[in-house]
């Protein structure tokens, strides 16, 4: 009930730093607590500071118990229930490519709900390959595909110089959110959903931790 | 002399939010304007408040010109200084699989400092390929590659019950820093810094935007 109150969105920092949340208590902190962890726990895991933590966490409703903090199932399953992570999500891959292959492969995205129904290339020679239980499609088949499954995700892992035409024709198919791992913008309508991943951001940390602890290799 | 002043240690947050204004104005903002940005204009975009922008443009000694707004030139140049972009970081990807390949045939993280030494691969299949001109070696001369070239970064690509033991023998080698794309979490001395890539929070907030707008395909 409490939570069914809070229907306003949650802007993307606070959906991130959420998911940041749920993989430190699974990965680190619930099998070794007892059951509970406290917003301090977290803030100095992640480096931030607590009350953002506690604020974030009651926005989804999650309450911590006075000395004891928050139990981590329901602060997970609170998670879950608010990302979506309990719902299926047709999705298709377009780009069969290392990188296309990777995601098809990697196996794990399934706990957050993503269903991969097929991926799609314009290459004749990656056509009717099998990535990570999906099929490889020609890129012809797009539409009729995202069509007869209802797909609404797109997940686009072509070259920067392809990504917009096949946007245009993921959006014309009827696709509503686009995960965009090509390395360009796109220019979409603004009823569709684009997350565009920057790996770099993971990079400019190190790059930053490197340079700071004078661990560069200068050859300038 | 203003940044130089400016040696105290910004969080991971601020890093990152650095990174997202650095893409946002290389990739959307410098190509149409007239050479200027205001902090309102990237807040917007970003779906953030505009004081915590200037906060984190004056940690980097960015200052804007009233009614004017921020150079996007100086803008960008701090970034890159600040967060180290203009050195260079010998690394090694560790996992030539289709990730490691995808990361090792990318070729735009080079702008940001990263220089790929090698790559190494437990399968002798795999060993003696070449992925984005860099050769694929035998994992056993991993500590000799290393130690060789001064590599302090290594990119971890491998599945997730090769990542602790590699992870072990990297920093055994002399690795200062772990950028780990295995989906786990790895356990080391707290003088080696590691970045966790967690994809899947490009996810969550994709799930999120789908569950919001009833775009789910359920079928429980």
């Amino acid at each position: 009930m409490t939570r069914r109150t809070k229907s306003h969105t949650l802007n993307q920092l606070v959906v991130e730093r959420l998911m940041h949340y749920y993989h430190l208590v699974a990965e680190q902190i619930e099998t070794q607590t007892s059951g509970y962890v406290s917003s301090a726990q977290i803030a100095e895991l992640l480096d931030m500071d607590d009350t953002l933590v506690r604020k974030d966490l009651a926005a989804i409703g999650v309450r911590g118990r006075p000395r004891v903090g928050f139990s981590t199932q329901v602060l997970m399953n609170s998670i879950r229930e608010t990302l979506g992570f309990n719902e299926r999500y047709r999705s298709v891959i377009v780009g069969a490519g290392r990188l296309g292959g990777a995601i098809a492969s990697y196996g794990g995205f399934g706990k957050y709900g993503l269903d991969i129904v097929a991926l799609f290339d314009a290459d004749p020679l990656r056509v009717g390959t099998d990535l990570g239980g999906a099929s490889v499609l020609p890129i012809d088949s797009l539409e009729s595909t995202v069509r007869e499954h209802g797909v609404h995700l797109a997940v686009l892992t072509v070259p920067a110089e392809a990504a917009q035409p096949l946007a245009d024709r993921l959006v014309e198919a009827g696709i509503r959110a686009i995960w965009n791992f090509a390395p360009t913008s796109l220019v979409l309508p603004s009823n569709i959903f684009v997350r565009h991943e920057h790996i770099s951001v993971g990079l400019a940390e190190l790059a930053y931790y490197l340079k700071r602890n004078d661990l560069s290799n200068d050859r300038s």
